[in-house]
Protein backbone atom coordinates (compact mmCIF):
# COMPACT_ATOMS: atom_id res chain seq x y z
CA UNK A 1 0.00 0.00 0.00
CA UNK A 2 1.36 3.62 -0.98
CA UNK A 3 2.10 5.82 1.74
CA UNK A 4 -0.22 8.55 0.74
CA UNK A 5 1.52 11.13 3.17
CA UNK A 6 4.64 11.09 0.68
CA UNK A 7 3.71 13.51 -1.60
CA UNK A 8 1.16 15.58 -3.77
CA UNK A 9 1.23 13.03 -6.92
CA UNK A 10 -1.13 10.88 -4.54
CA UNK A 11 -3.40 13.06 -3.52
CA UNK A 12 -6.39 14.92 -5.75
CA UNK A 13 -9.13 16.97 -4.73
CA UNK A 14 -12.37 17.21 -6.22
CA UNK A 15 -13.64 20.56 -6.07
CA UNK A 16 -17.49 19.66 -5.10
CA UNK A 17 -15.24 19.34 -1.82
CA UNK A 18 -15.36 22.73 -1.21
CA UNK A 19 -18.92 23.75 -2.25
CA UNK A 20 -18.23 26.19 -5.53
CA UNK A 21 -18.11 29.08 -3.74
CA UNK A 22 -15.07 30.68 -5.36
CA UNK A 23 -13.90 30.85 -8.85
CA UNK A 24 -11.62 28.16 -10.51
CA UNK A 25 -8.82 30.33 -10.57
CA UNK A 26 -8.51 31.14 -6.53
CA UNK A 27 -9.78 26.98 -5.67
CA UNK A 28 -6.65 26.13 -7.93
CA UNK A 29 -4.74 28.29 -5.99
CA UNK A 30 -5.65 27.01 -2.73
CA UNK A 31 -5.17 22.92 -3.79
CA UNK A 32 -1.91 23.40 -4.65
CA UNK A 33 -0.98 25.34 -1.66
CA UNK A 34 -2.49 22.61 0.57
CA UNK A 35 -0.43 19.89 -0.87
CA UNK A 36 -2.68 18.23 -3.48
CA UNK A 37 -0.84 17.60 -6.88
CA UNK A 38 -4.06 17.09 -8.86
CA UNK A 39 -7.61 18.77 -9.21
CA UNK A 40 -10.76 17.41 -10.64
CA UNK A 41 -12.94 20.49 -11.72
CA UNK A 42 -16.88 20.22 -12.68
CA UNK A 43 -18.15 21.60 -15.67
CA UNK A 44 -20.30 24.53 -14.11
CA UNK A 45 -16.29 25.65 -13.35
CA UNK A 46 -15.79 26.03 -16.63
CA UNK A 47 -16.22 27.77 -19.65
CA UNK A 48 -16.80 25.29 -22.19
CA UNK A 49 -16.60 27.64 -24.95
CA UNK A 50 -13.10 28.77 -24.24
CA UNK A 51 -11.88 25.67 -22.23
CA UNK A 52 -7.99 26.76 -22.98
CA UNK A 53 -8.53 29.56 -20.20
CA UNK A 54 -9.37 27.48 -17.31
CA UNK A 55 -6.86 24.79 -18.79
CA UNK A 56 -4.29 27.45 -18.41
CA UNK A 57 -5.71 28.46 -14.55
CA UNK A 58 -4.92 25.55 -13.61
CA UNK A 59 -1.49 24.90 -15.64
CA UNK A 60 -0.35 27.89 -14.12
CA UNK A 61 -0.89 26.57 -10.20
CA UNK A 62 1.22 23.48 -11.41
CA UNK A 63 -1.98 21.08 -10.64
CA UNK A 64 -2.56 17.95 -12.97
CA UNK A 65 -6.19 17.41 -13.69
CA UNK A 66 -7.55 13.99 -12.16
CA UNK A 67 -10.43 13.98 -13.90
CA UNK A 68 -13.49 16.08 -15.29
CA UNK A 69 -17.16 15.96 -13.64
CA UNK A 70 -19.66 14.97 -15.43
CA UNK A 71 -21.62 13.78 -17.69
CA UNK A 72 -25.11 14.49 -17.93
CA UNK A 73 -27.93 11.92 -17.74
CA UNK A 74 -28.22 9.62 -20.47
CA UNK A 75 -31.83 8.63 -19.81
CA UNK A 76 -34.94 10.56 -21.51
CA UNK A 77 -38.56 10.45 -22.31
CA UNK A 78 -37.99 11.37 -25.52
CA UNK A 79 -35.01 10.28 -28.56
CA UNK A 80 -34.33 14.32 -28.38
CA UNK A 81 -33.50 14.72 -24.97
CA UNK A 82 -31.49 11.39 -25.35
CA UNK A 83 -29.53 13.02 -28.23
CA UNK A 84 -28.74 16.44 -26.39
CA UNK A 85 -27.12 14.49 -23.61
CA UNK A 86 -25.20 12.89 -25.96
CA UNK A 87 -23.97 15.72 -27.53
CA UNK A 88 -23.96 17.84 -24.14
CA UNK A 89 -21.30 14.67 -23.49
CA UNK A 90 -19.28 14.20 -26.31
CA UNK A 91 -18.60 18.21 -25.86
CA UNK A 92 -17.68 17.51 -22.20
CA UNK A 93 -15.27 14.70 -23.45
CA UNK A 94 -13.76 17.19 -25.73
CA UNK A 95 -13.50 20.06 -22.82
CA UNK A 96 -11.60 17.13 -21.16
CA UNK A 97 -9.07 16.92 -23.54
CA UNK A 98 -8.20 20.21 -23.27
CA UNK A 99 -8.07 20.84 -19.83
CA UNK A 100 -5.67 17.17 -20.26
CA UNK A 101 -7.89 15.08 -18.31
CA UNK A 102 -7.41 11.33 -18.75
CA UNK A 103 -11.26 10.78 -18.23
CA UNK A 104 -14.75 12.24 -17.53
CA UNK A 105 -16.39 10.81 -14.83
CA UNK A 106 -19.86 9.30 -16.06
CA UNK A 107 -23.22 9.97 -14.00
CA UNK A 108 -25.78 7.70 -16.15
CA UNK A 109 -28.64 9.17 -14.80
CA UNK A 110 -31.67 7.19 -13.23
CA UNK A 111 -35.34 5.98 -14.53
CA UNK A 112 -36.09 8.48 -17.56
CA UNK A 113 -38.54 11.20 -15.71
CA UNK A 114 -41.76 8.76 -16.59
CA UNK A 115 -40.29 5.89 -16.68
CA UNK A 116 -40.49 2.73 -14.98
CA UNK A 117 -38.40 0.43 -17.18
CA UNK A 118 -35.90 -0.21 -15.42
CA UNK A 119 -34.42 -2.45 -18.59
CA UNK A 120 -35.06 0.43 -21.10
CA UNK A 121 -33.46 2.79 -19.23
CA UNK A 122 -30.58 1.19 -18.28
CA UNK A 123 -30.07 0.50 -22.37
CA UNK A 124 -30.78 3.68 -23.16
CA UNK A 125 -27.31 4.46 -21.05
CA UNK A 126 -25.28 2.06 -22.92
CA UNK A 127 -26.39 3.50 -26.07
CA UNK A 128 -25.74 6.93 -24.95
CA UNK A 129 -22.30 5.68 -24.07
CA UNK A 130 -21.39 3.66 -26.99
CA UNK A 131 -22.41 7.01 -29.28
CA UNK A 132 -19.50 8.56 -27.24
CA UNK A 133 -16.88 5.93 -28.71
CA UNK A 134 -15.53 7.72 -31.80
CA UNK A 135 -15.07 11.25 -29.70
CA UNK A 136 -13.04 8.90 -27.15
CA UNK A 137 -11.55 7.48 -29.98
CA UNK A 138 -10.49 10.81 -31.69
CA UNK A 139 -9.07 12.37 -28.06
CA UNK A 140 -7.56 9.86 -26.02
CA UNK A 141 -10.01 10.81 -23.32
CA UNK A 142 -12.09 8.04 -21.45
CA UNK A 143 -15.40 7.76 -19.60
CA UNK A 144 -14.93 6.89 -15.99
CA UNK A 145 -18.00 5.02 -15.06
CA UNK A 146 -19.46 6.04 -11.50
CA UNK A 147 -21.41 3.44 -9.81
CA UNK A 148 -23.65 5.31 -7.52
CA UNK A 149 -25.12 3.97 -4.38
CA UNK A 150 -28.56 2.57 -5.10
CA UNK A 151 -30.19 5.50 -2.77
CA UNK A 152 -29.97 7.11 -6.17
CA UNK A 153 -31.25 4.27 -8.51
CA UNK A 154 -34.55 6.27 -9.25
CA UNK A 155 -33.54 9.68 -9.79
CA UNK A 156 -29.43 9.63 -10.48
CA UNK A 157 -28.02 6.18 -11.97
CA UNK A 158 -28.91 3.06 -12.78
CA UNK A 159 -25.79 1.69 -12.50
CA UNK A 160 -24.81 0.81 -8.87
CA UNK A 161 -22.18 -1.62 -8.09
CA UNK A 162 -18.94 -2.03 -9.57
CA UNK A 163 -19.60 -5.69 -10.81
CA UNK A 164 -22.21 -3.90 -12.83
CA UNK A 165 -19.79 -1.49 -14.32
CA UNK A 166 -17.24 -4.05 -14.97
CA UNK A 167 -20.16 -6.20 -17.18
CA UNK A 168 -21.15 -2.29 -18.49
CA UNK A 169 -17.13 -2.09 -19.92
CA UNK A 170 -16.98 -5.62 -20.97
CA UNK A 171 -20.16 -4.82 -22.89
CA UNK A 172 -19.13 -0.99 -24.21
CA UNK A 173 -14.71 -1.59 -24.64
CA UNK A 174 -14.47 -5.68 -25.12
CA UNK A 175 -10.94 -5.42 -26.47
CA UNK A 176 -9.72 -3.45 -22.73
CA UNK A 177 -9.18 -0.40 -25.34
CA UNK A 178 -9.53 2.18 -22.51
CA UNK A 179 -12.04 3.74 -23.67
CA UNK A 180 -14.16 3.11 -20.81
CA UNK A 181 -12.91 2.40 -16.92
CA UNK A 182 -14.68 2.49 -13.42
CA UNK A 183 -14.72 5.35 -11.14
CA UNK A 184 -14.99 3.63 -7.43
CA UNK A 185 -16.25 5.72 -4.61
CA UNK A 186 -16.08 4.64 -1.14
CA UNK A 187 -19.26 6.49 -0.13
CA UNK A 188 -21.30 4.73 -3.25
CA UNK A 189 -19.86 1.22 -2.90
CA UNK A 190 -18.73 0.79 0.85
CA UNK A 191 -21.88 -1.55 2.27
CA UNK A 192 -21.38 -3.94 -1.01
CA UNK A 193 -21.15 -7.41 0.49
CA UNK A 194 -19.56 -8.64 -3.23
CA UNK A 195 -17.53 -5.22 -3.06
CA UNK A 196 -13.50 -6.99 -2.68
CA UNK A 197 -14.06 -9.92 -5.19
CA UNK A 198 -16.19 -7.03 -7.38
CA UNK A 199 -13.08 -4.88 -7.32
CA UNK A 200 -10.42 -8.09 -8.02
CA UNK A 201 -12.38 -8.85 -10.98
CA UNK A 202 -12.37 -5.47 -12.34
CA UNK A 203 -9.07 -4.49 -11.28
CA UNK A 204 -7.60 -3.62 -14.76
CA UNK A 205 -10.68 -1.21 -15.03
CA UNK A 206 -10.34 0.75 -12.10
CA UNK A 207 -9.45 4.69 -13.17
CA UNK A 208 -10.46 6.70 -9.88
CA UNK A 209 -11.06 6.33 -6.26
CA UNK A 210 -12.83 8.48 -4.32
CA UNK A 211 -13.00 8.99 -0.95
CA UNK A 212 -14.98 10.39 1.71
CA UNK A 213 -17.15 8.97 4.87
CA UNK A 214 -20.50 7.74 5.38
CA UNK A 215 -21.93 9.08 8.41
CA UNK A 216 -24.02 6.77 10.90
CA UNK A 217 -26.74 8.77 10.95
CA UNK A 218 -27.45 10.55 7.30
CA UNK A 219 -29.63 13.01 7.17
CA UNK A 220 -29.83 13.99 3.76
CA UNK A 221 -28.12 11.22 1.45
CA UNK A 222 -27.13 13.78 -1.10
CA UNK A 223 -25.22 16.41 0.48
CA UNK A 224 -24.82 15.15 4.25
CA UNK A 225 -21.45 12.80 3.19
CA UNK A 226 -18.80 12.78 5.97
CA UNK A 227 -15.01 13.96 5.80
CA UNK A 228 -12.64 10.93 5.72
CA UNK A 229 -12.46 9.45 9.48
CA UNK A 230 -15.98 10.47 10.72
CA UNK A 231 -17.90 7.75 9.41
CA UNK A 232 -18.19 4.38 8.99
CA UNK A 233 -16.05 3.56 5.79
CA UNK A 234 -12.84 1.28 5.92
CA UNK A 235 -11.33 3.51 4.01
CA UNK A 236 -7.77 2.26 4.40
CA UNK A 237 -9.31 -1.12 3.40
CA UNK A 238 -10.16 -0.04 0.88
CA UNK A 239 -7.73 1.25 -0.95
CA UNK A 240 -5.47 -1.39 -0.28
CA UNK A 241 -8.31 -3.53 -1.64
CA UNK A 242 -7.71 -1.46 -4.99
CA UNK A 243 -4.37 -0.86 -4.92
CA UNK A 244 -3.45 -4.55 -4.25
CA UNK A 245 -5.05 -4.75 -7.59
CA UNK A 246 -2.52 -2.55 -9.40
CA UNK A 247 -4.17 1.07 -8.79
CA UNK A 248 -1.71 3.68 -9.24
CA UNK A 249 -3.48 7.31 -9.34
CA UNK A 250 -4.44 9.65 -7.03
CA UNK A 251 -6.55 9.21 -4.65
CA UNK A 252 -9.26 11.81 -4.78
CA UNK A 253 -11.31 13.36 -2.25
CA UNK A 254 -14.93 14.47 -3.09
CA UNK A 255 -16.92 15.56 -0.19
CA UNK A 256 -20.62 17.08 -0.45
CA UNK A 257 -21.53 18.53 2.39
CA UNK A 258 -23.69 21.48 2.51
CA UNK A 259 -24.85 21.97 6.07
CA UNK A 260 -21.09 21.26 7.49
CA UNK A 261 -18.12 21.45 5.16
CA UNK A 262 -19.18 23.86 2.62
CA UNK A 263 -19.71 26.23 5.29
CA UNK A 264 -16.53 26.12 6.44
CA UNK A 265 -13.43 28.15 5.04
CA UNK A 266 -12.03 26.86 2.24
CA UNK A 267 -8.24 26.87 3.51
CA UNK A 268 -9.80 24.48 6.57
CA UNK A 269 -11.31 21.83 4.68
CA UNK A 270 -8.23 21.89 2.67
CA UNK A 271 -5.84 21.50 5.52
CA UNK A 272 -7.97 18.32 7.45
CA UNK A 273 -8.54 16.48 3.77
CA UNK A 274 -4.53 16.35 3.84
CA UNK A 275 -4.74 15.70 7.64
CA UNK A 276 -6.79 13.34 7.00
CA UNK A 277 -5.48 11.35 3.56
CA UNK A 278 -2.59 11.28 5.78
CA UNK A 279 -3.93 9.52 8.53
CA UNK A 280 -6.99 7.62 7.78
CA UNK A 281 -7.54 6.81 4.10
CA UNK B 1 -48.78 -15.75 -12.40
CA UNK B 2 -51.93 -15.42 -10.10
CA UNK B 3 -54.33 -13.28 -10.05
CA UNK B 4 -54.19 -11.74 -6.55
CA UNK B 5 -57.60 -10.17 -7.40
CA UNK B 6 -59.30 -13.81 -6.71
CA UNK B 7 -59.35 -13.88 -3.29
CA UNK B 8 -58.19 -13.37 0.20
CA UNK B 9 -56.05 -16.48 0.69
CA UNK B 10 -53.05 -14.42 -1.66
CA UNK B 11 -53.27 -11.21 0.37
CA UNK B 12 -51.77 -10.22 3.69
CA UNK B 13 -51.24 -7.15 5.56
CA UNK B 14 -48.23 -6.16 7.45
CA UNK B 15 -49.50 -4.43 10.50
CA UNK B 16 -46.97 -1.33 10.11
CA UNK B 17 -49.04 -0.42 7.09
CA UNK B 18 -51.58 1.11 9.68
CA UNK B 19 -48.93 3.07 11.27
CA UNK B 20 -49.63 1.20 15.39
CA UNK B 21 -52.64 3.61 15.86
CA UNK B 22 -54.84 1.06 16.97
CA UNK B 23 -54.75 -2.16 19.22
CA UNK B 24 -54.43 -5.61 17.50
CA UNK B 25 -57.97 -6.68 17.72
CA UNK B 26 -59.23 -3.82 16.19
CA UNK B 27 -56.82 -3.95 13.15
CA UNK B 28 -56.74 -7.81 12.91
CA UNK B 29 -60.88 -7.32 12.44
CA UNK B 30 -60.70 -3.86 9.49
CA UNK B 31 -57.57 -6.34 7.85
CA UNK B 32 -60.35 -9.06 7.62
CA UNK B 33 -63.26 -7.19 6.65
CA UNK B 34 -61.21 -5.41 4.07
CA UNK B 35 -60.89 -8.77 2.30
CA UNK B 36 -57.46 -10.05 3.44
CA UNK B 37 -56.42 -13.30 4.34
CA UNK B 38 -53.63 -12.92 6.61
CA UNK B 39 -51.81 -10.65 8.70
CA UNK B 40 -48.53 -9.92 9.85
CA UNK B 41 -48.35 -8.83 13.49
CA UNK B 42 -45.34 -6.55 15.30
CA UNK B 43 -43.99 -7.80 18.53
CA UNK B 44 -44.68 -4.73 20.07
CA UNK B 45 -48.55 -5.29 19.10
CA UNK B 46 -47.85 -8.65 21.00
CA UNK B 47 -48.26 -9.29 24.80
CA UNK B 48 -45.02 -11.53 25.12
CA UNK B 49 -45.61 -12.86 28.02
CA UNK B 50 -49.27 -14.25 27.38
CA UNK B 51 -49.20 -14.56 23.12
CA UNK B 52 -52.06 -17.15 23.25
CA UNK B 53 -54.44 -13.57 23.54
CA UNK B 54 -52.86 -12.21 20.23
CA UNK B 55 -53.43 -15.69 19.12
CA UNK B 56 -56.59 -15.79 20.05
CA UNK B 57 -57.08 -12.42 19.13
CA UNK B 58 -56.10 -13.06 15.46
CA UNK B 59 -58.11 -16.63 14.60
CA UNK B 60 -61.39 -14.76 15.89
CA UNK B 61 -61.29 -12.22 13.25
CA UNK B 62 -60.69 -15.58 10.81
CA UNK B 63 -57.32 -14.41 10.03
CA UNK B 64 -54.08 -16.39 9.16
CA UNK B 65 -50.64 -15.17 10.28
CA UNK B 66 -48.26 -14.53 7.53
CA UNK B 67 -44.97 -14.07 9.35
CA UNK B 68 -44.11 -11.99 12.41
CA UNK B 69 -41.86 -8.98 12.43
CA UNK B 70 -39.23 -9.06 13.81
CA UNK B 71 -35.62 -9.66 15.50
CA UNK B 72 -33.79 -7.57 17.10
CA UNK B 73 -30.07 -6.45 15.40
CA UNK B 74 -27.59 -8.96 16.42
CA UNK B 75 -25.13 -6.63 16.09
CA UNK B 76 -23.35 -4.89 19.44
CA UNK B 77 -20.43 -3.88 20.81
CA UNK B 78 -20.06 -6.59 23.33
CA UNK B 79 -20.71 -9.95 24.08
CA UNK B 80 -23.58 -9.11 26.67
CA UNK B 81 -25.41 -7.08 24.52
CA UNK B 82 -25.07 -10.32 21.34
CA UNK B 83 -26.46 -12.89 23.84
CA UNK B 84 -28.86 -10.65 24.70
CA UNK B 85 -30.53 -10.05 21.09
CA UNK B 86 -30.26 -14.08 20.47
CA UNK B 87 -31.91 -14.37 23.77
CA UNK B 88 -35.47 -11.63 22.63
CA UNK B 89 -35.54 -13.40 19.24
CA UNK B 90 -35.52 -16.99 20.97
CA UNK B 91 -38.09 -15.62 22.23
CA UNK B 92 -39.98 -14.31 19.05
CA UNK B 93 -39.37 -17.43 17.60
CA UNK B 94 -41.85 -19.32 20.49
CA UNK B 95 -44.28 -16.33 20.66
CA UNK B 96 -44.24 -17.38 16.30
CA UNK B 97 -45.14 -20.48 17.20
CA UNK B 98 -47.97 -19.62 19.13
CA UNK B 99 -49.31 -17.49 17.16
CA UNK B 100 -49.18 -19.47 14.38
CA UNK B 101 -46.63 -17.92 12.03
CA UNK B 102 -44.22 -19.53 9.30
CA UNK B 103 -41.44 -17.50 10.20
CA UNK B 104 -40.15 -14.64 12.04
CA UNK B 105 -38.86 -12.11 9.97
CA UNK B 106 -35.22 -10.90 10.07
CA UNK B 107 -33.64 -7.42 10.49
CA UNK B 108 -30.06 -8.52 11.56
CA UNK B 109 -28.82 -5.15 12.33
CA UNK B 110 -25.85 -2.70 10.65
CA UNK B 111 -22.78 -1.85 12.22
CA UNK B 112 -22.49 -1.91 16.10
CA UNK B 113 -22.79 1.24 17.22
CA UNK B 114 -18.47 1.53 17.94
CA UNK B 115 -17.58 -0.42 15.13
CA UNK B 116 -16.67 0.07 11.48
CA UNK B 117 -15.65 -3.71 11.05
CA UNK B 118 -18.28 -4.87 8.20
CA UNK B 119 -16.90 -8.29 8.22
CA UNK B 120 -16.62 -9.21 11.48
CA UNK B 121 -20.40 -7.36 12.75
CA UNK B 122 -21.49 -9.90 9.53
CA UNK B 123 -19.83 -12.67 11.34
CA UNK B 124 -21.61 -11.47 14.95
CA UNK B 125 -24.97 -11.52 13.03
CA UNK B 126 -24.83 -15.14 11.70
CA UNK B 127 -23.36 -16.18 14.99
CA UNK B 128 -26.21 -15.18 16.34
CA UNK B 129 -28.67 -16.68 13.48
CA UNK B 130 -26.66 -19.87 14.44
CA UNK B 131 -27.35 -20.08 18.14
CA UNK B 132 -31.22 -20.10 17.05
CA UNK B 133 -31.29 -23.20 15.30
CA UNK B 134 -32.30 -25.50 18.45
CA UNK B 135 -35.41 -23.17 18.55
CA UNK B 136 -36.45 -23.33 15.00
CA UNK B 137 -36.23 -26.70 14.94
CA UNK B 138 -37.89 -27.07 18.34
CA UNK B 139 -40.78 -25.01 17.22
CA UNK B 140 -41.26 -25.65 13.38
CA UNK B 141 -40.92 -21.98 12.84
CA UNK B 142 -38.46 -20.92 10.40
CA UNK B 143 -36.21 -17.25 10.02
CA UNK B 144 -36.58 -15.08 6.88
CA UNK B 145 -33.57 -13.19 6.63
CA UNK B 146 -34.61 -9.75 4.79
CA UNK B 147 -31.97 -8.17 3.02
CA UNK B 148 -32.46 -4.23 3.64
CA UNK B 149 -31.95 -1.59 1.36
CA UNK B 150 -28.17 -0.92 1.49
CA UNK B 151 -28.88 2.91 2.36
CA UNK B 152 -29.28 1.42 5.93
CA UNK B 153 -26.03 -0.64 5.91
CA UNK B 154 -24.59 1.32 8.71
CA UNK B 155 -27.30 0.93 11.33
CA UNK B 156 -30.28 -1.17 10.29
CA UNK B 157 -28.72 -3.91 8.51
CA UNK B 158 -25.85 -5.50 6.95
CA UNK B 159 -27.63 -7.72 4.56
CA UNK B 160 -28.11 -5.92 1.52
CA UNK B 161 -29.06 -8.76 -1.21
CA UNK B 162 -31.23 -11.31 -1.95
CA UNK B 163 -27.76 -12.91 -3.24
CA UNK B 164 -26.38 -12.19 -0.03
CA UNK B 165 -29.16 -13.42 2.19
CA UNK B 166 -28.97 -16.92 -0.21
CA UNK B 167 -25.58 -17.16 0.74
CA UNK B 168 -26.34 -16.63 4.62
CA UNK B 169 -29.17 -19.54 4.01
CA UNK B 170 -26.46 -21.86 2.38
CA UNK B 171 -24.31 -21.69 5.10
CA UNK B 172 -26.81 -21.66 8.14
CA UNK B 173 -28.99 -24.60 6.85
CA UNK B 174 -26.99 -26.07 4.06
CA UNK B 175 -29.08 -28.86 3.53
CA UNK B 176 -32.48 -26.89 2.85
CA UNK B 177 -34.71 -28.20 6.16
CA UNK B 178 -36.50 -24.86 5.83
CA UNK B 179 -35.16 -23.07 8.98
CA UNK B 180 -33.93 -20.12 7.01
CA UNK B 181 -35.31 -18.62 3.95
CA UNK B 182 -35.71 -15.01 2.54
CA UNK B 183 -38.57 -12.48 2.40
CA UNK B 184 -37.74 -10.36 -0.82
CA UNK B 185 -39.40 -6.79 -0.10
CA UNK B 186 -39.58 -4.58 -3.57
CA UNK B 187 -38.51 -1.56 -1.62
CA UNK B 188 -35.10 -2.93 -0.91
CA UNK B 189 -34.49 -4.65 -3.68
CA UNK B 190 -35.63 -3.03 -6.89
CA UNK B 191 -32.69 -1.52 -8.14
CA UNK B 192 -30.62 -4.87 -8.08
CA UNK B 193 -28.95 -5.05 -11.26
CA UNK B 194 -28.28 -8.46 -10.43
CA UNK B 195 -32.13 -9.22 -8.99
CA UNK B 196 -33.45 -11.34 -11.62
CA UNK B 197 -30.57 -13.63 -12.01
CA UNK B 198 -30.49 -13.88 -8.16
CA UNK B 199 -34.28 -14.30 -7.28
CA UNK B 200 -33.77 -17.61 -10.01
CA UNK B 201 -30.56 -18.59 -7.87
CA UNK B 202 -32.88 -18.05 -4.64
CA UNK B 203 -36.09 -20.04 -5.71
CA UNK B 204 -36.62 -22.38 -3.18
CA UNK B 205 -35.80 -20.24 -0.42
CA UNK B 206 -38.27 -17.58 -0.76
CA UNK B 207 -40.60 -17.22 1.98
CA UNK B 208 -41.82 -14.09 1.93
CA UNK B 209 -42.50 -11.18 -0.97
CA UNK B 210 -43.33 -7.85 0.40
CA UNK B 211 -44.38 -4.86 -1.93
CA UNK B 212 -45.00 -1.10 -1.36
CA UNK B 213 -43.23 1.35 -4.24
CA UNK B 214 -40.14 3.42 -3.76
CA UNK B 215 -41.09 7.11 -4.55
CA UNK B 216 -39.24 8.78 -7.04
CA UNK B 217 -38.41 11.61 -4.88
CA UNK B 218 -37.64 10.44 -1.57
CA UNK B 219 -37.33 12.39 1.66
CA UNK B 220 -36.85 9.94 4.46
CA UNK B 221 -35.63 6.58 3.52
CA UNK B 222 -37.48 4.97 6.23
CA UNK B 223 -40.80 6.66 6.86
CA UNK B 224 -41.38 7.74 3.12
CA UNK B 225 -42.37 4.60 1.71
CA UNK B 226 -44.82 4.40 -1.43
CA UNK B 227 -48.51 2.74 -2.55
CA UNK B 228 -47.80 0.64 -4.78
CA UNK B 229 -48.67 2.35 -7.91
CA UNK B 230 -47.31 5.30 -6.84
CA UNK B 231 -44.28 4.94 -7.14
CA UNK B 232 -41.42 3.58 -9.73
CA UNK B 233 -41.04 -0.15 -9.28
CA UNK B 234 -42.22 -2.58 -11.72
CA UNK B 235 -44.06 -4.88 -8.58
CA UNK B 236 -45.85 -7.04 -11.47
CA UNK B 237 -42.71 -7.53 -13.07
CA UNK B 238 -41.08 -8.63 -9.68
CA UNK B 239 -44.00 -10.65 -8.50
CA UNK B 240 -43.68 -13.11 -12.05
CA UNK B 241 -40.24 -13.20 -11.05
CA UNK B 242 -40.72 -14.70 -7.70
CA UNK B 243 -43.64 -16.84 -8.79
CA UNK B 244 -42.14 -18.32 -11.82
CA UNK B 245 -39.86 -19.90 -9.64
CA UNK B 246 -42.80 -21.63 -7.61
CA UNK B 247 -43.23 -18.70 -4.77
CA UNK B 248 -46.95 -19.80 -3.35
CA UNK B 249 -47.43 -17.58 -0.09
CA UNK B 250 -49.68 -14.53 0.03
CA UNK B 251 -48.32 -10.84 -1.32
CA UNK B 252 -47.54 -8.71 2.04
CA UNK B 253 -48.53 -5.03 2.07
CA UNK B 254 -46.07 -3.27 4.15
CA UNK B 255 -45.91 0.32 4.15
CA UNK B 256 -43.60 2.66 6.39
CA UNK B 257 -45.38 6.74 5.67
CA UNK B 258 -45.52 8.57 8.57
CA UNK B 259 -46.81 11.85 6.19
CA UNK B 260 -48.90 10.31 4.39
CA UNK B 261 -50.54 6.85 4.64
CA UNK B 262 -50.29 6.62 8.30
CA UNK B 263 -52.34 9.73 8.88
CA UNK B 264 -55.22 8.52 6.79
CA UNK B 265 -58.28 6.69 8.51
CA UNK B 266 -57.23 2.76 8.27
CA UNK B 267 -60.40 1.68 6.66
CA UNK B 268 -59.53 3.67 3.42
CA UNK B 269 -55.87 2.50 3.85
CA UNK B 270 -56.63 -0.75 3.58
CA UNK B 271 -59.54 -0.18 0.46
CA UNK B 272 -56.81 0.93 -1.44
CA UNK B 273 -54.35 -1.65 -0.75
CA UNK B 274 -56.60 -3.81 -1.49
CA UNK B 275 -57.83 -1.81 -4.91
CA UNK B 276 -53.81 -1.46 -5.90
CA UNK B 277 -53.21 -5.38 -5.05
CA UNK B 278 -55.81 -6.33 -7.71
CA UNK B 279 -54.64 -3.18 -10.43
CA UNK B 280 -50.86 -2.96 -9.79
CA UNK B 281 -48.93 -6.18 -7.80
Amino acid sequence: MRDLALGADLACINTATLGFREPLEITARRVAEAGFGFITPWRQEVDELHPERAAQVIRDTGLKVGGYCRTEYFTADDGAGRAAAVESNRRAVEVAAILGAPFVVAVVGGLAPNARDLRGCREQILEGLEALKPTLKATGVAIALEPLHPFYAADRSLLNTVEQARRWCERLDPHGEGLFGIAVDAYHVWWDPDLEASLERASDRIMALHVCDWMRQTGDPLLDRGMMGDGVIELARLREAVESHGFEGPVEIEIFSKENWWKRPPQEVLRICRERMNTVV
